[in-house]
């Protein structure tokens, strides 16, 4: 059988996690990585050839779905629709509130092309949507709560390097254990920002720099830390890099419904994610739904995709039938 | 909007939850259920009218989606192919080793009849199946464990029920909590049958029945409970029906994966259930299905599907931007 050829643009901690998941999936091959720095200046651990994004398009017709590894800010936003009227495309789009509008553009470059693109693949948005999904149609009575964490997250630790006096910084979004329990048992608390997450958040100082001043800039930071419980600890350097140099992360889906008669039955759903290394997770997310990509193309289910259109045999490697003897 | 005409075949636990999920949905309604006992002695809660399962098939143009509550032993072997060549249909076969062969059966009528039915539909089979198939597809590298209960299981009831001077009698499954901490941490642990579930059963012994012998004959029985750590608590038929007439059930589907070049990173998803009644939940999964069923049919889907054929999407009566915009 013919391996699905893959692609891949961009070559951060995602494209290196796209590189490591498609040697675990044996119907499928890594192509060509694309870069938008100096070709000759990457050296990807697989040695697969390298290319300059401005390229791409002469390789359209070498590549079934390309994996595209950009951020949401600045990359996606702008490569998303490009690649989609050259390639079918599997991204990890993650700016909630612009989902609609980039949908749309991907989706419109994407039918014009006759391509077939999965947006806002991963774990959230990616698999915890999927669990919301499932559990919102199964249980309609009923509230969804999201847990994130512990894990870092980049957008915290960015703010954080931001305060004066700062050198390096790590930010920690902790699930408040007392707030998932009582979810748990079903009594479908009403819970404040504050009452959900915890942040830790563990800074270099730069040498002389007022830490009582730093404390206090990062704790009253508005949107990013004045609405939660902020811990923040002084670390060296070296005590960053050795003890933080791991990017776990995790959460949990848990949705609390009732059923019966009068709705007097407790009914809870819960999924959980407890993640040794973010980027290599969502990788392999992105990698099974490029297979999806592949195959809803060559059935001619063009255009923009979300993974709540995507059926889960499309996923699986293997056949209708292993998949009803092994896995229903 | 037109609503989705929804008929019941079969009036016990499950088709009672349906009855009571519909009430859930509001772009479904109840029109028909059909009993094979006489139809006058069926009195529905929710006043539908009541038919011989015998005259079904004069109302197949009045019903969009039939599901079927019969049992797996042998109901649904008859009953699925039957009815799928008269209506689109959702049922909950779970009788695992013959699924392949009921596939084909109902397969074969549907597609004949150009209708549309979705089988071993619940949660093991149904959303366990989904997450088994997800974990799977995301982390091929990797070991899924499935835990059931606290629950009762209905066969091993039965089982205890003919030994000799046991009046009735009730049987729960229980996980072995070290059991799933163990695959919780990601150790991949070789667990035999014995290290994942206990057995604990409530009897109530006939009067002047030999006790002792009654819980040697449980413990011993090969297949049922020679394999399990089993515990018989002797009570009064009072006791029985105040204590243990809910039907709770769930369990813990875990995949413990592994990523990274040299798959040395960790990676865990689980998926829980914690239901407060069973047939009410496996009820509640079967009418979100049933919404499914009838737009597959629309587009032209026919054939027998299992959960794992069906997107997400059509699950649910919100609109594709909906879903996005809500759950993605």
């Amino acid at each position: 059988m013919d391996k699905i050829r893959i692609g891949i643009a961009g070559y951060g901690n995602l494209g290196r996690g796209v590189e490591m998941a498609i040697a675990q999936n044996p119907d499928m091959e890594l192509v060509a990585l694309f870069t938008r720095r100096d070709p000759k200046t990457v050296k990807p651990a697989s040695g697969i050839p390298v290319y300059s994004t401005n390229d791409a398009k002469t390789k359209k017709d070498e590549i079934d779905v390309l994996i595209l590894c950009g951020g949401s800010a600045t990359d996606l936003p702008v490569q998303g629709p490009e690649f989609a009227s050259l390639f079918n495309t599997i991204d990890s789009f993650d700016t909630h509130a612009k989902i609609p509008e980039y949908f749309a553009a991907v989706d419109k470059a994407a039918k014009a092309a006759g391509k077939t693109s999965i947006i806002s693949v991963g774990w959230d948005p990616g698999l915890f949507s999927l669990s919301r999904a499932y559990a919102d149609c199964v249980l309609p009575d009923g509230n969804t709560y999201t847990f994130w964490g512990k894990g870092v997250s980049q957008g915290h630790s960015d703010a954080i390097r931001r305060v004066k006096g700062v050198k390096n910084a790590i930010q920690y979004t902790v699930p408040v254990p007392s707030a998932i329990e009582e979810v748990r048992k079903g009594t479908n608390p009403a819970l404040t920002t504050r009452e959900k997450h915890t942040r830790e958040c563990y800074v270099v100082a730069e040498e002389g720099a007022d830490k009582a001043q730093i404390e206090h800039d990062i704790k009253t930071m508005p949107n990013y830390f004045s609405d939660y419980d902020t811990t923040v600890h002084f670390i060296t350097e070296e005590e960053l890099r050795r003890d933080h140099s791991a990017m776990p992360h995790g959460g949990f889906v848990i949705r609390s419904g009732r059923t019966g008669a009068n709705g007097e039955t407790p009914q809870i759903i819960e999924y959980a994610l407890n993640l040794g290394s973010n980027p290599q997770f969502t990788s392999s997310v992105l990698v099974a739904y490029a297979r999806a990509a592949y195959r809803m193309n060559k059935n001619g289910d063009c255009g923009a995709k979300s993974v709540l259109d995507v059926a889960p045999a499309l996923l699986s490697a293997k056949s209708g039938e292993t998949l009803r003897k092994e896995l229903l």
